[in-house]
C-alpha cells in the first residue's frame, strides 16, 4: 500500500493511475515495492548489481513503462543499473520518475544509470523528471547517468525535467545516433537557494542523415549554481541544432559551455545560447494587468520552464 | 631599402604608402628595419627583452601606429613583446601586420605578445593580419597573444584575420572591460591543405555596462582543422555576444566551443555558432549566372571572409 506521501511524490514526478495502468517497476528506498509486466514488456531483476533488465519486444506499440524511484527516508544512498532493450519496429514510453522527501538532517541520494538499446527503426519517448523536498536539513542529491544506443531510423524524444528541491545533480546524457536516426532532447532545469547543478550532454552523430536537437530551458534563482556543458559532433553528413536559453535571477551563477564539432563536410551544426534576467516588458505587462512583481515573475518563469 | 618580396607581403599586411605615412616601426627578421615617431607618438625599445613600447599621448586624435612584421628567411624563430600605452581621450588606429616569406625547407615562426593599456575614454581600432607564403616545405607558424586592458568609457574595435598560407597557428586574446566600456571584435581565418588553426578568446567583463561583441568568420578547406575556443564572463551589469559561423569543405574539421558565464543578474549574454557547407542554393544560383563551380565557390568564400 501506497502511503500519502508516497502518493504525492510519485504523482510530482509521474500519475499513480498512469503507473499502475502499464508495465512498471516501482523502486522505494532501494528495494523493489511494486511490479507489473505486460506480454510485451518484461522486467527482471539484474543478477550481478542492483538494477532492472526491461525488455520490450519488437514491434510493442503504444505501451509504457513506469519505474519510479522514491526515496522517503534519512541518509540513504541508492544506486541502480537499469538497461533498456527497445525491440525492433516498436514504439514505446518510458516514464522514469525520481522523487525524495528527506525528513531528517543526514543527506539522501539517488544515483542511476540507464542505458538504453533503441533497435532498427524503434520510437522511444523517455521522461526524467526529478523532485525532492524534505523537513529537515539533509541534503537531497540526484546524480544519473543515462547512455542511449540509436540504431538506423531510429526516433528518441527526451524529457529531462528538474522540477525542483534538488541540492545538487550531476546528470550526464551520452547519445549515439546511426543512420537516419533522430533525436529531440527537452530540458527544463530550476535552481534555488544554495543548490547547484551540472548537465552533461554529448551526442555523437555517427550514422548518415542523423538528426539532432537540444532545447534547453533553465531557471537559477538565490545563490544556486547552474553550469551546461552541450557537446555535439557530427562525424558523418548530419543536423545537429542545440538552444539553451537561462534565466538568471539574486546572486545565481550560470555556464553554458558547449561545443559544436563537425568531422564531415555535410556535418550542419548550430549552437545558440542566452542568458539574461526576465525581461522587463513582460513584467511591466503582467503587473499593468494587476499582478504584483512577485506574481508576475512566477507566471513568466512558469510559462519559460513548461 | 624595401625589397620587391619585402613590397609585396607589406601590401598585403598593410599599405606601404600608409605605413611610411605615419608614426611606424618595421621589424624584418628580427631586428628593427625602419622607425618614424609622431609628437604626439613615442616607440621606444624595450631594455629587458625584444620589443618595443608605443605611447601615444592622451587626447592624440586621428593617428595611427604601424608596427608590421616581416620575415624573409627560412629557420628563423622570432619573438617579440610590445606593450601599447593608449593615453586617456585619444582615438588612434594600430596595424599590426605579419607576414612571413619562407623560401626553403625548415620552419620559420613568428610568436607575439602585444599588451595593451586603453585609458579612460581611448578609442583604438587594432588590425592585425598574418599572411605567409613560400617557395619551399618550410613551416610558417604564427603564435600571438594580445591582452587589452580597457578602462572607463574605452572603446577598442578588433580586426584579426589570417589571410593565408599559415601552416600553424595559435592565437590567444585576453580582454578585461572596464565600466562602460566597449568592444568589438572581428576574426575571419582561413585555412587549407594540413594547416591548424587555434583561436582563444577570453573577455571578462567586469564593469557596469560594460559591452562586447564577437563576429567570427572562418573557412577550413581540405584537411585542415579549426578550433575555436570563446569565453565570456559577465561579472556585472553588462552586454555580450558571439557569434562564429564557419564554412567546411572537404575533409577539414571545425570544433567550435564557446563558453558564456553570467556571474551576475544583469550579465546578458548570448552566443550563436554554425557550422556547415556552402550554401547550395547560393552555388547553383551563381552557376545559373555563368560562373564554374570553381568561381562561384571562389566568390561565395571572398565574401563571407570580407
Amino acid at each position: 500500500m501506497l502511503g500519502s506521501v508516497e502518493e504525492k511524490i510519485l504523482n510530482i514526478i509521474d500519475n499513480v493511475k498512469d503507473i499502475f495502468g502499464g508495465a512498471h517497476n516501482i523502486r522505494k528506498d532501494g528495494e523493489k515495492f511494486d511490479r507489473s509486466i505486460s506480454p510485451n514488456i518484461n522486467i527482471v531483476n539484474k543478477t550481478d548489481k542492483s538494477g532492472i533488465d526491461v525488455i520490450v519486444k519488437p514491434n510493442t506499440k503504444g505501451e509504457s513503462v513506469h519505474i519510479p524511484v522514491i526515496l522517503t527516508q534519512e541518509g540513504i544512498h541508492d544506486l541502480v543499473y537499469n538497461t533498456f532493450e527497445i525491440g525492433e519496429g516498436s514504439d514505446v514510453d518510458v516514464i522514469a520518475g525520481c522523487g525524495i522527501h528527506n525528513p531528517g538532517h543526514s543527506k539522501t541520494q539517488h544515483d542511476g544509470v540507464h542505458e538504453f538499446f533503441v533497435r532498427k527503426g524503434a520510437k522511444l519517448k523517455y521522461i526524467e523528471k526529478h523532485y525532492a523536498e524534505g523537513e529537515g536539513q539533509g541534503k537531497k542529491v540526484f546524480n544519473s547517468k543515462t547512455i542511449l544506443h540509436v540504431e538506423e531510423g531510429g526516433k528518441v524524444e527526451m524529457e529531462l525535467i528538474q522540477i525542483r528541491g534538488v541540492d545538487s545533480t550531476k546528470r550526464e546524457t551520452e547519445i549515439y545516433l546511426g543512420k537516419e536516426a533522430n533525436l529531440v532532447i527537452t530540458e527544463r532545469m530550476l535552481t534555488d537557494y544554495n543548490q547547484d547543478a551540472e548537465s552533461h550532454i554529448n551526442i555523437e552523430m555517427n550514422g548518415e542523415n542523423a538528426t539532432a536537437q537540444v532545447i534547453s530551458r533553465s531557471v537559477a534563482k538565490a545563490d544556486s549554481k547552474q553550469v551546461f556543458y552541450f557537446n555535439v559532433a557530427g562525424k558523418n553528413k548530419c543536423r545537429g541544432h542545440v538552444q539553451c536559453d537561462s534565466i538568471i535571477m539574486g546572486n545565481a551563477k550560470v555556464n553554458s559551455i558547449p561545443s559544436i564539432s563537425a568531422e564531415h563536410n555535410e556535418a550542419e551544426l548550430i549552437h545558440e545560447a542566452a542568458i539574461g534576467k526576465i525581461a522587463n516588458d513582460q513584467l511591466m505587462k503582467l503587473m499593468s494587468l494587476g499582478l504584483t512583481e512577485k506574481e508576475a515573475e512566477d507566471t513568466i518563469l512558469k510559462g519559460f520552464l513548461r
